[in-house]
């Protein structure tokens, strides 16, 4: 089924311990649709200026994304500029020049209407509400924020955190939402703010689900908290659009199912932490342009070795067979 | 099998935002040694002062814990004082008053020289180094320590490192022994100074296992890392002694099992987690002494339940079966 996604489509320029990179292809929306674009039909709305040229266009298209709902606006893309240091866990936001974006107002087109799944990316939640409103038949809606929005637009985002079934934050991102220091804790005090399912991204330790009740598709008989780990990498080049790729991999394993159940719930999350792994192996899109859906499933495979105890076999021994 | 473990027998002193407890039962030896045994005999070394009384005495016996190598000296036993703040991920130590342990020099007894396993916990890396080299025989040391060790004692600390078949340390102590920021890097580091498998505790995202090459009988054919959760827990009420609690649930599984293999290695990285999530839930070590070997199982269920994927029934088909 297809996703519509609605976000920045930007340009980065990039600086880690591995290097500099200039104007890169970049944005929430970018990431997100190369990500999901290995398991489903994805279409973008964004906006971007006249320096996105047919080179950047084609980045997406090569991958079988729909591109009509970008729209061309006279001046220069969103441009994003930061810098990581030695632990790679926080960008240092150096400069943000909104460009195109600062104007910019969702507009859908027909052809979009009768998407199924509807993400809304990282941006300002009135423009999120204002999706929202015009897609009211999607089956899904999920969505992401940052501490911006949260500190400075907390009467908008309220409103948006209404609308969604599934809101994919990270740990600080929820502690500031609620209030809340103890990470259970905070995602109660989100789930009460509405979104019937969070996710809270843990960066290098993985990803945990919680369900505000069993009412939700994709929670279990008793809405138990789940927890699917991330790769432990010795290399990060590049950790910008990484939870972007994530909430790629999530939705678009989602959207690619015929039924969301507890299983799919739980299959999406370690698609996520595939697609965030693969993304920040190298600089900007790069890596996402290339994997190969071999790849992808490669990876899966691990992901669940190196976190699955042999439960077929039970060839150990439990511990209520040993002594004491 | 029987553990030997050497290590503070103590009084704490703790404040947390769930209240305060003066001078309750504590000490590294102690947590270990209660997780422990659960799961097979522990063999205690240590020091204590006059005022450690028969009731303290009665925490660990009542768990047939061996207390003969527990030496009495005149004096008072070792006082440690700390406060967490809110987040409840870091102690503030406020006063260390080492008493009858500052002139501590080990002691086994015979009865504890057939002892199969060794677990030198966070102590002077010297007397670390003189237990083991008492205990040439043993099938498996494995051994803790902290930063105070680490940055003051590094040579001291060097010594313990090669005569270790197992160090468990956080993910602070592993970038401060490596002086990497890369975790995986980190590990590798670690490893290189001596230890032939290492498992990197994440607080309440869990712990991680690396190993230097598939010599070590715990690690699977390539030595790939694994990564066992932790549980959410919506109250922490003292985190003091999780980490050795982890490791006496972690040890004394690998210790109560025939041989050890990747798959044990793994499972008692689990029981490590459900050990350390017991401990937490009361102060000091309330909850070590009353939780049931019924009640361990159950949780271990919990832990694979909110971890694992099902791979029998496959029931959720396969990203490579869907569209795009």
């Amino acid at each position: 089924m297809s996703i519509l996604v609605v976000g920045s489509v930007a340009f980065d320029t990039i600086e880690t311990p591995h290097g500099r990179r200039e104007r890169c292809l970049g944005g929430a929306a970018t990431h997100f649709a190369l990500a999901a674009s290995y398991f489903t039909d994805v279409r973008v709305i964004g906006v971007v200026g006249e320096d996105f040229l047919p080179e950047h266009e084609a980045v997406l298209t090569n991958r079988g994304i729909d591109t009509r709902g970008i729209e061309r606006a006279p001046g220069l893309s969103f441009h994003w500029t930061g810098a990581y240091g030695g632990a790679m866990n926080e960008a240092k936001t150096l400069g943000t020049d909104l460009n195109v974006f600062a104007t910019f107002s969702p507009k859908i087109p027909d052809a979009y209407k009768d998407s199924e799944f509807l993400f809304l990316a990282n941006i300002d939640p009135v423009l999120q509400a204002q999706v929202r409103s015009q897609m009211p038949d999607v089956k899904l809606v999920c969505g992401d924020t940052m501490n911006y929005w949260i500190a400075d637009h907390a009467a908008n985002l309220a409103v948006v955190l209404k609308m969604l079934d599934v809101l994919l934050i990270n740990d600080t991102e929820a502690r500031m939402l609620s209030g809340e220091t103890n990470i259970v804790r905070a995602a109660a005090g989100v789930l009460a703010l509405g979104p019937k399912a969070l996710v809270i991204k843990h960066g290098e330790y993985g990803a945990t689900s919680f369900f505000c009740d069993r009412s939700f598709p994709g929670a279990d008989s008793v809405a138990k908290p789940f927890r699917a780990p991330a790769l432990p990498l010795a290399e990060v080049v590049d950790p910008t659009g990484a939870g972007d790729s994530f909430a790629g991999g999530f939705y678009g394993y989602l959207a690619s199912q015929p039924k969301l159940t507890p299983e799919v719930f739980r299959r999406a999350l370690f698609y996520g932490g595939v697609m965030g792994s693969f993304a920040v192996e190298r600089f900007g899109t790069e890596r996402l342009q290339s994997v190969t859906r071999e790849e992808i499933e490669e990876r899966f495979n691990l992901f669940v070795e190196i976190s699955h105890l042999d439960l077929v076999s039970n060839g150990a021994g439990n511990a209520a067979d040993a002594g004491a």
